[in-house]
């Protein structure tokens, strides 16, 4: 049984997490702790492995806090700059435990990791590109940063390639033709009803492939948080790793 | 059987008239005349119905002329200003034969015109709508004629229903967010192996619908000429009429 | 100001109803009943519509009763066999308010509602119709009614249009053409994630039109029991009526 | 220069390869034979690689020959059992020209090779997938060869992961469940207007990935011919190699 602590408990997220480890047959549920818990109480005796669920201005201290008590960490809280970085690695090298582990995922939905990872396949081989990204109307950044990464994967993906500009006619578009992110036109819906979703075209004389990721809601997060709490647990994955990618077999 | 002729029989939507004519049980193709063709060679005579699909800098001229020789005529050709079809039915008020018929058609694909008067129909019960447009990329023009046309549609079936504007927390874009229509945000895809398609979104608290018109090739634009050619040889629809949807039992 | 009580206050749909009179500008909510409730508590002083959402078993005995006690009732339960409906209609005949209503809807998803209208219209002017219907797999039968009831309706205006068979060189199948209602084509996918969505899809040589209706919450259903709500409050439609389609501009 | 030689070049893909082989900056076409012609006048002196598009019934015998004569074969024909293979497999054993190669696809169809490895990677991570094919109503056989491979690799893919059954409690269907093929629900919709398309649906809580690869026309074979005949040039792949997806960076 792996033993989970979650830090964030009563969050969005945390109480998902909570109910997610609580329903999984490998795990077993250690401490909930929430804002004003004292983190200490979270040491390697009851704890193999942390799920950290809060917001950007706390989760640097907390993650930190939880390396030198010697557990492994399993972030979801976004906000990771690479200064933020740096300090977690520097950290984990002075870390109690011998090769303790935190894993850092921006997005853990699983199919728009696979998507992301598609798209970046895919791109070498297709003459025409775009990516549609669809969100309910309160989100308040277009396009999702999700979307702009997987532009950026395309462009990248075609310059390694050798493959030239996207063909394109288009004289006048009075804006319809979206922002361009790396030579790949990106376009954001805003809907009621809609929650997270990404789609992604690929063109040639003939022919179309679509990726599509649909998150209807965040309990898809939930399989992803468990995969990389599983991952973390097996001790497979010493220092500091980020992006659920590296733990699907890709 | 409808004696059915054809203007601009060599051009690319004529020779498909041409085609589709002749598999129809219903029809005979009386003259197929091209550029340099004499055109008082169509009479009511030897037919029924012209099917007209020159260019813009002619195809006023043919109407014309084929209304005062009496004849009906279905009109493909695109570029008809008000200034136009008033010309039109001026002459059709002088024509020779009781109940002349002019039927003029932006788009005589079933599918777009069906899809534009469901988008109108839907509007009024709908917090969210958007407009997304995917063609070929050597289309000069987006967004096209006909997402600017439904995007209209929409924006004016809400105000009469009152609908105030739609839900949108965005605060930067960079451009993703589209045209803004009349309202309404308009999305422009040009990807290499599509032909000409339009999807429409709408969105309330827990559901969509999305109803979307694919143009693959323009074969598909034949069975809307056959049924504007025998809705004019009905004789039921005398003056001028234009738009397909007045033809389809909506 | 309406006013609204709720039948089955503390059921999955009567709760969302409570939630969504409270939200209503124009709407207050009188009183909320569940099960052991005294029925009788609802009259006309305090009451103008009533929404019923209970189960089958009770739903029949709480409209008889409220039609007897001279409110309008818009009832949510489902199982209204033609039996059931003309008790119903027994009762409003000799109800105590003049123009009294019952309206009784199988489907609130204004989308759900839309499509299947949409796919009756367009039905006459394609060659091919199929229906796609996703569902969750905790669903017990398949395909879902609505996707037989939207079948039965293509089926139908295919033959009132003079349509024979869809064309079809299948010889060898497997099973995996689906069921064949009406002559129609229904096939029903069930995957995890998924809540209740439909598709229907319309083919011409060279084009396609698909209509496509999503819900993705029992919340989505609200918008059509306001409505309703509303097309009742005004007395506009004395009686009983069956189907969220007579309430909308189509 | 790559020179090319098409055997078949006047059939209906045939005729695209030699477009385009004219068409493609680092080839010109060598020899263009159809059936009666003389199939020895291929040799290294003038051809680097074949590309053989004919019938089952000719096609070993053609590969047979060309292989003996020393020139390398990029074969689009389809019907390649077992045997046949190991036919093949002997001939170039005993070829006269050091590391000779043969590649056979079954389909060149870059986004459903694509769609299919996808397909296979995405299938561990989800506990529901179903594929849906669609195409032409002329197809005389349902589901298609695509799709049951696909459905095979996801089964096979599931198995390999532990994954036990999807979940579905669908209790009575009628048929509209399609063909299950390896544990996996196959569905097979037959539309005027539609080509060749597969879509797979890949669900978890709250998730959905889909993958669509759709081809309008068989010009969508190009690109996968012309990178297939480069691949054999470079003389990298000597022996026989099967499957598009050996030549894509996967």
């Amino acid at each position: 049984m792996i033993r989970v602590s979650v830090v964030g408990a009563k969050g969005r997220m945390g109480s998902h997490v909570v109910e997610a480890v609580n329903g999984a047959a490998d795990m077993q549920l250690a401490l909930a702790l929430d804002a004003g818990d004292d983190l200490t109480a979270i040491t390697p005796d009851n704890t193999d492995v942390v799920v950290e669920f809060t917001v950007p201005s706390v989760s640097l201290g907390n993650v930190l806090a939880l390396v030198r008590q010697g557990v492994d960490v399993v972030v979801g809280t976004t906000g990771w700059a690479d200064e933020k970085l740096d300090q977690v690695r520097a950290a984990l090298d002075g870390a109690p435990r011998e090769s303790q582990t935190v894993f850092i995922a921006p997005n853990f939905a699983i199919s728009a990791v696979l998507a992301d990872h598609f798209a970046k396949v895919a791109a070498p081989y297709f003459e025409s590109a775009e990516v549609i990204e669809l969100h309910h109307p309160t989100k308040v950044d277009a396009p999702s940063g999700t979307a702009i990464h997987t532009a950026q994967a395309i462009g990248e993906a075609r310059r390694a390639a050798g493959l030239g500009e996207m063909p394109d006619a288009t004289q006048t578009d009075g804006g319809s033709r979206g922002q361009v992110v790396d030579g790949v036109h990106v376009h954001a819906v805003r809907l009621r009803g809609l929650n997270a979703h990404e789609e992604v075209l690929f063109g040639n004389a003939g022919e179309q492939l679509v990726i599509r990721a649909d998150s209807f809601d965040r309990i898809s997060f939930m399989p992803g948080v468990l995969l990389a709490a599983r991952k973390v647990a097996s001790g497979a994955y010493p220092g500091l790793t980020v992006g659920l990618d590296h733990f699907l077999d890709l």
